[in-house]
């Protein structure tokens, strides 16, 4: 079975393998043949047209194929999925095969038209997109059922016949992007557009918003310093820092979504249209008619949807916050216990005693914290949404309101309850930094050591000691295929929420917040460049238009804000003294205050357009000529 | 030449008129004889193919033409404008002439498969569409310019050669619809569908509004009545009417788009595509190259708009507010020294001195919105907004505001300044009542009074005592040009915003507002049927899917009263009776709740889908055959 599976092969001789496939030791050769046929059978005969080789290592297992596509082919997919390019006339369109002339940097022979990000997702689209025919069940496994239209490969995931997926890196490309993104020590933005042509959209998003927000933190970081080093109190001062605070981090979030209109413009995807969304793989139902499509394929009645999610969703993760809360009560009784211990039998075990509690609590949260996402993960998937994007979207929603909790539960209890902005800004500052270290360490260091250390021992066993770039082919799929997975941006905007969270809910008690984000930031942003490129798999590319649910989230922790400081001002002995005999007029005013921040902050948000005119005179034109189009026709 | 304009006449023996133009008395030959060719000539001439009648009037004038359109010009009209139709498999498909045969109740002798108001449409959008070529000026009116791309309909309006352009009423449809809207007395719904296809959406839109909101205001009517009935007064009542109020009425907004999607989706509007817009015909600038179209037309720099709104408009309105606050200041004056004159030297005449601050203050409010209405129009139109939806959307910004402040601002100064729960409940009752009537009669019944005094004169100078529907159609087209305009549904949404001011911002003061409300608006309704049917020009149809910014007003009306009657009920005696000696933390309660519902509010709009599922399943269907289809292409 070492020939090529492609029947396209003798067109293509230069075969360039971007995808590789690893299927089960032991999968039936009946099994591999049909998969296989099915791969580089023609499209009209339900196939995906593409080519496969098999890779023979030295064990001589053959359970590892890598996937590739004739020039053309992913030209016609790159119509199918709908991708968006620049035109000759600068304009952006959807690419389609026959107008492929009019396309800037098009020609027959320029293989580099698509970026290999770009192939691979075509590949991946195509493959998810290989559906059964007649098929009952999956030749070989007859407990795998198939039913006409199901897609194969995600039949074939969660029977565990298929193990991964995966695109390959391209070593030349990496190293080049490698150099030019943390390679040298400078001063800059990070090279958005080579990041996006390498990783895709998600990810060079995800990265544009980091570096983003970096930049937009550091006006509050400079202005932050001073209130350190001069030691200022004055109340008056942190009113003016609170409510530049405030109305900074509407604007910026603001300015944020015109950034994203104008960079995801450039990448084509403000303009991509959304492709008709198939079911996700873990979507089980009684098979029925889909109402949209008219095809067969399981359907579930949103009405159970909706039961599972308020009456049993909703009220475990309303237990789930009150139990923390009440961990937190605990956390707290113990710090007053170990203080009054400390207090009474002074030695050196009680001072140690102190640090006790904190331990404790940082443990148990941690522990919860874990324990809370298997079980929103279980709970988000026991709902059975149809689709990936709702399925992530709840999932998200429940993650985001724990973490919340648990992150700043005891700052509001410190604040709000026990009045002591002492403890507070100990506390924030006390969780801010170790967090940030905490994080920057698992998230990134520990598995690029673990990594590395793997590496050394794989290539002990090969006996080579050739640089990355000499590695064989079969050498580098074995070694990627080990690498870990990247599960997505969600870990790491969760950790920029969570920072935006400590920087602005209480931005006027502790100004330096701003400044250690910063600091974070811009470490953050080589840490997870690292991690990207040498501790994962290369992930497949995913085209976006925005950073969805995570506008929304920021947003609301910035209205959240707005509440927050305006108590924390009204609350302090400087503002206090303004008002000596009349807490009432005190209160009043601050509500006063806070209801015309937010107004301020709703009309802002309501102002400032989206997009850029520009952009906006773009789409407008576009929108126009299909217009033009359709009266021609 | 009294002959017919049109070369297709010999196919259309049975002309039906449609539209009606009437031109300045005395136009120029010459000027006549160029724009009926014009309407006449075929599309590829660049004319609108029209049919055109001249109407000779007993007085032997020539100003006013008719404007009809065969049956096929029609049906390729509704291609060019993008109407949406059923099609014979229940679906709302855009009508294009080549599926013709695939809609539901379409037959080529079929003469009602387009409606009226959409045949006037449609004409309306030809006439509008007709572009100069190379004509530099009208001709015979050297000094009325036109540059090539101008819509000539709008250029004539402008320099006044054209007077008027309206559509024709159908008596008999008139007479069916009166009959099933307001013809007999009955509790029920209104014929919306019929509605709409005489008077088109938007103004079908309205009606659906306004009985909707009617029958939502039910519920609070009648949870009101045992209010005043017993005289409640315990606060927990109180609080929990207008917890009911607060969350009923974002409910209500919420479900009003859902109805609103449903109709709209049944009459195709939903679906339909939003049509380049032309700048509106006041919109003047230096010609230039339009970035969007790439045609030349008048250009004017939005930088210089944006200065002009944000530096001339913007402080004007601030200052009309801060002068309608004054004027309120010195009524209020006014009114404490006619008390206190009443009460040094009672008299009658110091009885009668009671009432004229109030009159003063209602005659000056009157004067001071009239004036500001004119001052509005005129800085809008002067902003030189190149879209009508943009003129309108600024203008209504600048009414609502002030007229906002206008109704309110003594409400809430007696509110939360005088704290006088009592004035406050007279007042709310005395505006809301007298509003309420003055409406009725200004807006409908004078207006038909005069209407039908003129009518009689007119009828008695024909000569004729015949019905309605034996009228030549030379007597009806002398009638209906004389009839006012209708100048859109603006006057009567801002009535509505209004009144649910009155009932929502201070609802647990006077729970009885509902009630007066809901009386108010079933007259309403039967007031403004007999206007849109027999005062009023007939308007032009307007397709439209949804009632546009007035939803945002709706519902920030709404937020605005969680926070007044959250302060009512902290200031009310019974609920300060229970906080004895702690005003600070009745207070701190207050806002806690109040922030609480806001939250609430929030979530609820977020969680209430805009659209209902079939709906939803719908569109999605729309959308993925649309996507199959480039796909097979």
């Amino acid at each position: 079975m070492a020939e090529s599976w492609s029947f396209l092969d003798a067109f293509e001789p230069n075969f360039r393998p971007l995808v590789v496939i690893e299927l089960a030791k032991g999968t039936k050769e009946e099994t591999i043949k049909w998969f296989t046929k099915r791969i580089v059978d023609k499209k009209a005969n339900g196939g995906a047209q593409l080519l496969v080789k098999p890779l023979v290592t030295e064990s001589g297992d053959e359970n590892i194929y890598l996937i590739g596509a004739s020039h053309l082919r992913l030209l016609l997919g790159a119509e199918t999925v709908g991708l968006v390019k620049e035109c000759n006339d600068n304009s952006m369109r959807t690419f389609t095969y026959s107008s492929r002339k009019t396309f800037k940097d098009f020609a027959d022979d320029n293989h580099n038209f698509l970026t290999m990000a770009e192939c691979q997702y075509i590949i991946k689209h195509e493959l998810e997109n290989l559906r059964a025919k007649d098929e009952k069940m999956i030749p070989g496994y007859p407990q795998a059922k198939l039913y006409p239209g199901k897609s194969i490969v995600r039949r074939l995931l969660t029977s565990g016949i298929l193990v991964q997926i995966f695109p390959l890196h391209d070593r030349e490309e990496l190293k080049k992007l490698r150099q030019s993104w943390y390679g040298r020590v400078k001063v800059g933005y990070q090279p958005l557009d080579e990041i996006r042509c390498y990783f895709g959209e998600t990810i060079a998003l995800y990265f544009g918003f980091l570096e983003y927000f970096t930049f937009a933190l550091i006006p509050m970081a400079v202005i932050g310093i001073p209130y350190y080093v001069f030691a200022w109190e004055d109340y008056d001062k942190y009113v003016m820092f609170a409510t530049f605070n405030l109305l900074w981090s509407t604007v910026i979030l603001e300015v944020w979504k015109r950034i994203c209109a104008i960079m995801t413009f450039r990448w084509g995807t403000l303009l991509m249209k959304r492709q008709f969304e198939e079911p996700r793989s873990g979507f089980h139902g009684v098979l029925g008619i889909n109402p949209v499509t008219g095809r067969e394929e399981p359907v579930y009645s949103s009405i159970k949807r909706q039961i599972r999610i308020y009456l049993v969703s909703l009220p475990f993760v309303c237990l789930c916050l009150y139990f923390s809360l009440y961990v937190m009560m605990i956390y707290f009784d113990l710090e007053q216990w170990a203080l009054d211990y400390h207090e009474e039998n002074e030695s050196n075990l009680s001072n140690l005693m102190l640090f006790v509690p904190s331990i404790i609590y940082a443990v148990v949260i941690e522990i919860m914290n874990r324990i809370y996402r298997y079980a929103a993960e279980f709970l988000t998937s026991w709902e059975n949404h149809r689709l990936e994007s709702s399925y992530q979207n709840h999932l998200i929603l429940k993650v985001l309101v724990f973490n919340f909790l648990n992150c700043f539960a005891s700052l509001f209890y410190i604040a709000f309850v026990l009045f002591d902005m002492k403890l507070l800004r100990q506390s924030l500052a006390t969780l801010l930094i170790t967090s940030q270290i905490l994080n920057q360490f698992a998230e990134s260091l520990l598995p690029y050591w673990l990594q590395k250390r793997h590496k050394k021992r794989m290539k002990k066993r090969v006996c080579s000691l050739k640089t990355d770039t000499d590695l064989s082919l079969v050498e580098q799929v074995n070694l990627e295929k080990e690498m870990g997975t990247y599960f997505g941006t969600f870990d790491d905007y969760l950790e920029l929420f969570l920072q935006f969270g400590y920087v602005s809910l209480f931005s006027c008690v502790y100004p330096l917040a701003a400044v250690f984000a910063v600091l974070n930031n811009i470490t953050e942003i080589y840490s997870d460049a690292l991690k990207m490129c040498r501790v994962y798999k290369r992930p497949f590319a995913e085209p976006t238009a925005n950073i969805g649910v995570w506008q929304l989230a920021f947003e609301t922790m910035s209205v959240i804000s707005v509440v927050t400081n305006c108590i924390l001002i009204g609350m302090s002995p400087q503002v206090n003294a303004l008002f000596p005999d009349a807490k009432m007029d005190l209160i009043l005013t601050v509500a006063l205050v806070e209801h015309l921040l937010l107004a301020i902050k709703f009309i802002m948000a309501f102002v400032i357009p989206d997009k850029p005119r520009d952009i906006q005179i773009k789409l407008a034109r576009l929108e126009f000529e299909s217009l033009e189009a359709l009266k021609q026709q």
